[in-house]
Protein backbone atom coordinates (compact mmCIF):
# COMPACT_ATOMS: atom_id res chain seq x y z
CA UNK A 1 0.00 0.00 0.00
CA UNK A 2 1.07 3.46 -0.84
CA UNK A 3 1.92 5.35 2.16
CA UNK A 4 0.12 8.68 0.19
CA UNK A 5 -2.28 10.69 2.77
CA UNK A 6 -5.69 9.42 1.62
CA UNK A 7 -8.35 11.42 1.83
CA UNK A 8 -10.75 11.08 4.66
CA UNK A 9 -13.73 11.35 1.59
CA UNK A 10 -12.45 9.10 -0.32
CA UNK A 11 -12.59 6.26 2.54
CA UNK A 12 -16.40 7.60 2.98
CA UNK A 13 -16.53 6.73 -0.80
CA UNK A 14 -15.26 3.72 -0.70
CA UNK A 15 -17.66 2.66 2.26
CA UNK A 16 -20.50 3.80 -0.03
CA UNK A 17 -19.15 1.78 -3.00
CA UNK A 18 -18.88 -1.47 -1.14
CA UNK A 19 -22.10 -0.84 0.17
CA UNK A 20 -23.43 -0.95 -3.50
CA UNK A 21 -21.34 -3.65 -4.43
CA UNK A 22 -22.73 -6.09 -1.86
CA UNK A 23 -26.02 -5.12 -2.74
CA UNK A 24 -25.12 -5.91 -6.93
CA UNK A 25 -23.35 -9.18 -5.85
CA UNK A 26 -26.46 -10.21 -3.91
CA UNK A 27 -28.57 -9.43 -7.27
CA UNK A 28 -25.93 -11.53 -9.04
CA UNK A 29 -24.80 -8.85 -11.26
CA UNK A 30 -20.86 -9.74 -11.81
CA UNK A 31 -19.33 -7.48 -13.41
CA UNK A 32 -19.15 -3.48 -13.55
CA UNK A 33 -17.92 -0.29 -14.86
CA UNK A 34 -16.70 2.88 -13.35
CA UNK A 35 -19.28 4.45 -14.84
CA UNK A 36 -22.13 2.50 -13.24
CA UNK A 37 -20.70 2.46 -10.08
CA UNK A 38 -20.91 6.22 -10.48
CA UNK A 39 -24.20 6.01 -11.59
CA UNK A 40 -25.17 3.85 -8.61
CA UNK A 41 -23.68 6.11 -6.37
CA UNK A 42 -24.45 9.59 -7.58
CA UNK A 43 -20.81 10.28 -8.76
CA UNK A 44 -18.14 10.23 -11.54
CA UNK A 45 -16.44 7.80 -13.26
CA UNK A 46 -13.25 9.77 -12.95
CA UNK A 47 -13.81 10.21 -9.18
CA UNK A 48 -14.58 6.15 -9.11
CA UNK A 49 -11.06 5.50 -10.75
CA UNK A 50 -9.38 7.97 -8.91
CA UNK A 51 -10.31 6.65 -5.33
CA UNK A 52 -9.59 3.46 -6.33
CA UNK A 53 -6.00 4.02 -7.58
CA UNK A 54 -4.89 5.06 -3.71
CA UNK A 55 -4.78 2.10 -3.76
CA UNK A 56 -4.03 -0.11 -6.61
CA UNK A 57 -4.72 -1.26 -9.77
CA UNK A 58 -8.21 -3.09 -10.19
CA UNK A 59 -10.11 -3.82 -13.10
CA UNK A 60 -9.66 -4.50 -16.19
CA UNK A 61 -9.66 -1.95 -19.12
CA UNK A 62 -12.94 -2.39 -21.67
CA UNK A 63 -13.70 -5.04 -19.26
CA UNK A 64 -14.63 -3.06 -16.16
CA UNK A 65 -14.45 -4.62 -12.53
CA UNK A 66 -15.10 -8.02 -10.99
CA UNK A 67 -17.94 -6.84 -8.62
CA UNK A 68 -16.76 -9.26 -6.09
CA UNK A 69 -13.47 -8.71 -5.84
CA UNK A 70 -13.46 -5.78 -6.34
CA UNK A 71 -15.82 -5.89 -3.24
CA UNK A 72 -13.57 -7.64 -1.29
CA UNK A 73 -10.78 -5.77 -1.93
CA UNK A 74 -12.86 -2.41 -0.59
CA UNK A 75 -13.40 -4.61 2.25
CA UNK A 76 -9.68 -5.33 2.94
CA UNK A 77 -8.70 -1.91 2.66
CA UNK A 78 -10.94 -0.62 4.89
CA UNK A 79 -10.19 -2.73 7.38
CA UNK A 80 -13.32 -5.16 7.58
CA UNK A 81 -12.12 -8.70 6.31
CA UNK A 82 -12.31 -9.25 10.41
CA UNK A 83 -14.78 -8.77 12.94
CA UNK A 84 -14.34 -5.70 15.23
CA UNK A 85 -15.85 -5.89 18.57
CA UNK A 86 -18.00 -3.06 19.78
CA UNK A 87 -19.69 -1.15 22.99
CA UNK A 88 -21.61 1.39 23.23
CA UNK A 89 -21.71 3.53 26.45
CA UNK A 90 -25.48 5.01 27.11
CA UNK A 91 -28.64 2.68 26.70
CA UNK A 92 -30.85 6.17 26.43
CA UNK A 93 -32.53 6.50 22.91
CA UNK A 94 -29.05 6.82 20.95
CA UNK A 95 -27.63 4.22 22.32
CA UNK A 96 -30.51 1.94 22.08
CA UNK A 97 -30.62 2.83 18.48
CA UNK A 98 -27.23 2.08 17.86
CA UNK A 99 -27.21 -0.78 19.38
CA UNK A 100 -30.13 -2.16 17.02
CA UNK A 101 -28.89 -0.59 14.28
CA UNK A 102 -28.61 -3.44 11.68
CA UNK A 103 -26.21 -1.42 9.59
CA UNK A 104 -23.23 -1.96 11.73
CA UNK A 105 -23.43 -6.03 12.09
CA UNK A 106 -23.87 -6.13 8.71
CA UNK A 107 -20.50 -4.26 7.86
CA UNK A 108 -18.77 -6.64 10.73
CA UNK A 109 -19.20 -4.31 13.89
CA UNK A 110 -20.41 -6.78 16.71
CA UNK A 111 -21.50 -4.73 19.19
CA UNK A 112 -20.66 -7.08 22.94
CA UNK A 113 -21.96 -4.89 25.62
CA UNK A 114 -23.95 -1.59 26.52
CA UNK A 115 -22.90 0.20 29.41
CA UNK A 116 -24.97 2.17 31.60
CA UNK A 117 -25.13 4.13 34.98
CA UNK A 118 -28.22 3.78 35.82
CA UNK A 119 -29.62 1.18 37.78
CA UNK A 120 -32.90 0.10 36.34
CA UNK A 121 -30.72 -0.69 33.27
CA UNK A 122 -28.33 -2.49 34.26
CA UNK A 123 -28.88 -6.53 33.98
CA UNK A 124 -31.52 -5.67 30.97
CA UNK A 125 -30.53 -6.47 27.82
CA UNK A 126 -31.27 -4.77 24.00
CA UNK A 127 -32.18 -7.07 21.28
CA UNK A 128 -29.80 -9.63 23.33
CA UNK A 129 -27.09 -7.35 24.36
CA UNK A 130 -26.46 -7.28 28.13
CA UNK A 131 -26.17 -3.63 29.53
CA UNK A 132 -23.52 -3.70 32.47
CA UNK A 133 -22.45 -0.43 34.55
CA UNK A 134 -19.25 1.50 33.63
CA UNK A 135 -17.24 0.38 36.48
CA UNK A 136 -17.18 -3.09 34.56
CA UNK A 137 -15.72 -1.44 31.19
CA UNK A 138 -11.83 -2.61 31.33
CA UNK A 139 -13.06 -6.10 32.13
CA UNK A 140 -15.61 -6.36 29.64
CA UNK A 141 -13.32 -4.45 26.50
CA UNK A 142 -10.46 -7.05 27.63
CA UNK A 143 -11.92 -10.35 28.06
CA UNK A 144 -14.12 -9.42 24.80
CA UNK A 145 -11.13 -8.09 22.79
CA UNK A 146 -13.01 -4.81 22.45
CA UNK A 147 -11.28 -2.36 20.05
CA UNK A 148 -13.88 -0.04 19.40
CA UNK A 149 -15.81 2.54 22.10
CA UNK A 150 -19.07 4.17 21.28
CA UNK A 151 -19.97 7.28 23.12
CA UNK A 152 -24.17 7.90 23.24
CA UNK A 153 -23.94 9.82 26.52
CA UNK A 154 -25.22 13.50 27.22
CA UNK A 155 -22.58 15.93 26.53
CA UNK A 156 -21.33 16.92 30.37
CA UNK A 157 -20.40 13.02 30.37
CA UNK A 158 -18.91 12.54 27.54
CA UNK A 159 -14.80 13.64 28.60
CA UNK A 160 -15.43 11.32 31.16
CA UNK A 161 -16.93 7.98 29.77
CA UNK A 162 -13.86 8.93 26.72
CA UNK A 163 -10.93 8.16 29.69
CA UNK A 164 -12.37 5.61 31.19
CA UNK A 165 -12.85 3.24 27.67
CA UNK A 166 -9.19 4.47 26.73
CA UNK A 167 -8.24 3.38 30.69
CA UNK A 168 -10.15 0.30 29.46
CA UNK A 169 -7.76 -0.42 26.65
CA UNK A 170 -9.45 0.85 23.64
CA UNK A 171 -7.63 1.73 20.77
CA UNK A 172 -10.57 3.79 18.87
CA UNK A 173 -13.30 6.06 19.96
CA UNK A 174 -17.18 6.91 17.66
CA UNK A 175 -18.18 9.92 20.03
CA UNK A 176 -22.12 10.79 19.20
CA UNK A 177 -22.11 13.59 22.39
CA UNK A 178 -22.74 16.99 21.11
CA UNK A 179 -18.83 17.98 22.90
CA UNK A 180 -15.25 18.25 21.77
CA UNK A 181 -13.92 15.28 23.49
CA UNK A 182 -9.47 14.66 23.75
CA UNK A 183 -8.02 11.68 23.86
CA UNK A 184 -4.30 10.29 23.78
CA UNK A 185 -2.69 10.42 20.09
CA UNK A 186 -2.45 6.93 19.52
CA UNK A 187 -6.36 6.50 20.03
CA UNK A 188 -8.40 6.92 17.07
CA UNK A 189 -11.56 9.68 17.51
CA UNK A 190 -13.96 10.78 14.98
CA UNK A 191 -16.58 13.15 16.61
CA UNK A 192 -20.34 12.62 14.81
CA UNK A 193 -22.72 15.48 14.71
CA UNK A 194 -25.89 14.44 13.51
CA UNK A 195 -26.64 18.65 13.12
CA UNK A 196 -23.59 18.08 9.98
CA UNK A 197 -25.81 16.48 7.76
CA UNK A 198 -28.39 18.79 7.97
CA UNK A 199 -26.62 21.91 7.30
CA UNK A 200 -25.14 20.17 4.25
CA UNK A 201 -28.72 20.11 3.26
CA UNK A 202 -29.58 23.85 3.87
CA UNK A 203 -26.34 24.73 2.44
CA UNK A 204 -27.13 23.06 -1.12
CA UNK A 205 -31.25 24.68 -0.70
CA UNK A 206 -29.28 27.87 -0.53
CA UNK A 207 -27.32 27.32 -3.78
CA UNK A 208 -29.64 25.75 -5.32
CA UNK A 209 -32.22 29.16 -5.03
CA UNK A 210 -29.20 31.68 -6.54
CA UNK B 1 -21.14 34.10 -3.97
CA UNK B 2 -18.82 32.66 -6.60
CA UNK B 3 -20.06 29.87 -8.64
CA UNK B 4 -17.92 27.51 -8.27
CA UNK B 5 -18.68 23.83 -6.82
CA UNK B 6 -17.70 23.91 -2.78
CA UNK B 7 -16.40 20.46 -1.91
CA UNK B 8 -18.70 18.80 0.70
CA UNK B 9 -15.38 18.23 2.66
CA UNK B 10 -15.38 22.35 2.90
CA UNK B 11 -19.19 22.47 4.11
CA UNK B 12 -18.49 19.47 7.04
CA UNK B 13 -15.22 21.78 7.80
CA UNK B 14 -17.67 25.26 8.11
CA UNK B 15 -19.92 23.59 10.32
CA UNK B 16 -17.30 22.93 12.44
CA UNK B 17 -15.59 25.61 12.41
CA UNK B 18 -18.88 27.59 13.38
CA UNK B 19 -19.67 25.19 16.26
CA UNK B 20 -16.08 25.81 17.56
CA UNK B 21 -16.50 29.59 17.12
CA UNK B 22 -19.72 29.59 19.16
CA UNK B 23 -17.88 27.95 21.81
CA UNK B 24 -15.40 30.22 21.70
CA UNK B 25 -17.64 33.45 21.97
CA UNK B 26 -19.67 31.69 24.75
CA UNK B 27 -15.98 32.39 26.58
CA UNK B 28 -15.46 35.81 25.48
CA UNK B 29 -13.13 34.95 23.31
CA UNK B 30 -13.08 37.85 20.68
CA UNK B 31 -10.34 37.40 17.81
CA UNK B 32 -8.51 34.57 16.37
CA UNK B 33 -5.79 32.95 13.73
CA UNK B 34 -6.63 30.62 11.22
CA UNK B 35 -3.49 28.41 13.39
CA UNK B 36 -5.97 28.50 16.58
CA UNK B 37 -8.41 27.27 15.05
CA UNK B 38 -6.94 24.60 12.85
CA UNK B 39 -5.44 23.48 16.69
CA UNK B 40 -8.96 23.95 17.80
CA UNK B 41 -10.67 21.68 15.49
CA UNK B 42 -7.57 19.62 14.24
CA UNK B 43 -6.91 21.10 11.10
CA UNK B 44 -4.34 23.30 9.00
CA UNK B 45 -4.05 26.87 8.68
CA UNK B 46 -3.86 26.42 5.41
CA UNK B 47 -6.90 24.26 4.90
CA UNK B 48 -9.04 26.69 7.12
CA UNK B 49 -7.99 30.05 5.05
CA UNK B 50 -8.49 27.50 1.72
CA UNK B 51 -11.97 26.52 3.10
CA UNK B 52 -13.02 30.60 3.92
CA UNK B 53 -11.55 31.68 0.67
CA UNK B 54 -14.29 30.16 -1.16
CA UNK B 55 -16.92 32.76 0.03
CA UNK B 56 -14.35 35.80 0.06
CA UNK B 57 -12.03 37.59 1.98
CA UNK B 58 -12.26 37.56 5.96
CA UNK B 59 -9.96 38.76 8.63
CA UNK B 60 -7.23 40.83 8.74
CA UNK B 61 -3.39 39.87 7.63
CA UNK B 62 -1.30 39.89 10.94
CA UNK B 63 -4.54 40.22 13.48
CA UNK B 64 -6.72 37.42 12.48
CA UNK B 65 -10.61 37.07 12.63
CA UNK B 66 -13.09 38.36 14.89
CA UNK B 67 -14.83 35.45 16.25
CA UNK B 68 -18.68 36.63 16.08
CA UNK B 69 -18.35 38.16 12.77
CA UNK B 70 -16.64 35.37 11.69
CA UNK B 71 -19.54 33.01 12.82
CA UNK B 72 -21.79 34.85 11.51
CA UNK B 73 -21.09 34.91 8.34
CA UNK B 74 -20.57 30.92 7.97
CA UNK B 75 -23.69 30.82 9.70
CA UNK B 76 -25.08 32.81 6.56
CA UNK B 77 -23.02 30.72 4.10
CA UNK B 78 -24.54 27.50 5.39
CA UNK B 79 -27.60 29.03 5.13
CA UNK B 80 -28.62 28.86 9.60
CA UNK B 81 -29.79 32.66 9.29
CA UNK B 82 -33.14 31.26 9.00
CA UNK B 83 -34.81 28.66 11.82
CA UNK B 84 -35.97 25.30 9.77
CA UNK B 85 -38.86 23.26 10.35
CA UNK B 86 -38.47 19.90 10.96
CA UNK B 87 -40.31 16.53 10.40
CA UNK B 88 -39.18 13.56 11.68
CA UNK B 89 -40.91 9.92 10.53
CA UNK B 90 -40.15 7.26 12.71
CA UNK B 91 -40.59 6.95 16.47
CA UNK B 92 -38.62 3.86 17.56
CA UNK B 93 -35.41 4.86 19.07
CA UNK B 94 -33.62 6.29 16.66
CA UNK B 95 -36.24 8.91 15.98
CA UNK B 96 -36.98 9.78 19.24
CA UNK B 97 -33.46 9.99 19.95
CA UNK B 98 -33.17 12.22 16.96
CA UNK B 99 -36.47 14.21 18.26
CA UNK B 100 -34.54 15.06 21.57
CA UNK B 101 -30.54 15.52 19.65
CA UNK B 102 -30.08 19.02 21.26
CA UNK B 103 -27.55 19.83 18.52
CA UNK B 104 -30.40 20.40 16.20
CA UNK B 105 -31.95 22.79 17.97
CA UNK B 106 -28.59 24.77 19.07
CA UNK B 107 -28.24 24.84 14.92
CA UNK B 108 -32.06 26.17 14.39
CA UNK B 109 -33.40 22.89 13.59
CA UNK B 110 -36.59 22.78 15.27
CA UNK B 111 -38.37 19.75 15.18
CA UNK B 112 -42.35 20.59 15.22
CA UNK B 113 -43.95 16.89 14.49
CA UNK B 114 -43.06 12.99 14.08
CA UNK B 115 -45.02 11.04 12.39
CA UNK B 116 -45.33 7.03 12.98
CA UNK B 117 -48.41 4.48 12.18
CA UNK B 118 -48.25 2.98 15.13
CA UNK B 119 -51.35 3.49 17.48
CA UNK B 120 -49.40 3.57 20.25
CA UNK B 121 -47.77 6.21 19.47
CA UNK B 122 -50.00 8.53 18.00
CA UNK B 123 -51.09 11.30 20.20
CA UNK B 124 -48.47 10.97 22.28
CA UNK B 125 -45.55 13.84 22.60
CA UNK B 126 -41.85 13.10 22.39
CA UNK B 127 -39.76 15.73 24.50
CA UNK B 128 -42.88 17.79 23.90
CA UNK B 129 -43.74 17.59 20.24
CA UNK B 130 -46.54 15.71 18.85
CA UNK B 131 -46.59 12.47 16.88
CA UNK B 132 -49.02 12.49 14.05
CA UNK B 133 -49.83 9.48 11.72
CA UNK B 134 -48.21 9.51 8.61
CA UNK B 135 -51.78 10.55 6.62
CA UNK B 136 -51.30 13.98 8.22
CA UNK B 137 -48.30 14.80 6.72
CA UNK B 138 -49.07 17.19 3.85
CA UNK B 139 -51.50 18.99 6.54
CA UNK B 140 -48.64 19.56 8.71
CA UNK B 141 -46.15 20.37 6.46
CA UNK B 142 -48.10 22.77 4.71
CA UNK B 143 -49.38 23.90 8.54
CA UNK B 144 -45.82 24.40 9.92
CA UNK B 145 -43.90 25.17 6.36
CA UNK B 146 -41.43 22.51 6.46
CA UNK B 147 -39.00 22.14 4.29
CA UNK B 148 -37.00 19.19 6.08
CA UNK B 149 -37.77 15.59 6.40
CA UNK B 150 -36.05 13.52 7.97
CA UNK B 151 -36.50 9.51 8.13
CA UNK B 152 -35.88 6.89 10.95
CA UNK B 153 -37.92 3.86 10.08
CA UNK B 154 -36.39 0.51 9.08
CA UNK B 155 -35.00 -0.12 5.81
CA UNK B 156 -38.10 -1.53 4.05
CA UNK B 157 -40.37 1.75 4.30
CA UNK B 158 -37.85 4.14 3.99
CA UNK B 159 -38.79 4.81 0.04
CA UNK B 160 -42.22 4.56 0.44
CA UNK B 161 -41.82 7.42 3.26
CA UNK B 162 -39.62 9.26 1.12
CA UNK B 163 -42.23 9.52 -1.84
CA UNK B 164 -44.79 10.56 0.95
CA UNK B 165 -42.54 13.20 2.45
CA UNK B 166 -41.85 14.99 -1.10
CA UNK B 167 -45.46 14.36 -1.82
CA UNK B 168 -46.14 16.18 1.19
CA UNK B 169 -44.07 19.46 -0.10
CA UNK B 170 -40.91 18.84 1.90
CA UNK B 171 -37.73 20.34 -0.06
CA UNK B 172 -34.71 18.26 1.32
CA UNK B 173 -34.56 14.67 2.86
CA UNK B 174 -31.76 13.55 5.65
CA UNK B 175 -32.31 9.87 5.50
CA UNK B 176 -31.22 7.53 8.25
CA UNK B 177 -32.50 4.24 7.24
CA UNK B 178 -29.63 2.14 5.46
CA UNK B 179 -31.31 2.05 2.09
CA UNK B 180 -30.56 3.73 -0.81
CA UNK B 181 -33.37 5.92 -1.88
CA UNK B 182 -34.53 8.22 -4.69
CA UNK B 183 -36.42 11.71 -5.17
CA UNK B 184 -36.79 14.05 -7.43
CA UNK B 185 -34.37 15.93 -8.90
CA UNK B 186 -35.50 19.15 -7.23
CA UNK B 187 -34.91 17.72 -3.56
CA UNK B 188 -32.09 17.57 -1.96
CA UNK B 189 -31.21 14.11 -0.53
CA UNK B 190 -28.87 13.10 2.05
CA UNK B 191 -28.04 9.40 3.06
CA UNK B 192 -26.43 8.86 6.36
CA UNK B 193 -24.67 5.69 6.94
CA UNK B 194 -23.70 5.54 10.75
CA UNK B 195 -21.16 2.48 10.02
CA UNK B 196 -19.51 4.57 8.52
CA UNK B 197 -17.63 6.82 10.92
CA UNK B 198 -16.43 2.92 11.68
CA UNK B 199 -15.41 2.20 8.83
CA UNK B 200 -13.40 5.64 8.88
CA UNK B 201 -11.75 4.32 12.33
CA UNK B 202 -10.88 1.05 11.51
CA UNK B 203 -9.43 2.25 8.21
CA UNK B 204 -7.09 4.74 10.55
CA UNK B 205 -6.30 1.80 12.59
CA UNK B 206 -4.69 -0.20 9.84
CA UNK B 207 -2.69 2.63 8.46
CA UNK B 208 -1.39 3.24 11.39
CA UNK B 209 -0.25 -0.64 11.87
CA UNK B 210 1.74 0.06 9.07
Amino acid sequence: MKTLKIPEATIIRLSVYSRYLTQLDKNGITTISSGEIADGVGGTPAQVRKDLAYFGEFGTRGVGYNVRDLNEQIIKILGLSNKWNVVIVGAGNLGSALTQYKGFLERGFNVVAVFDNDINKVGLRLSGIPIYPIARAEEIVKQERVQIGIIAVPAPYAQEVADTLVQAGVKAILNFAPRVISVPDDIELRNVDLAVNLEILTFNLGMNKK
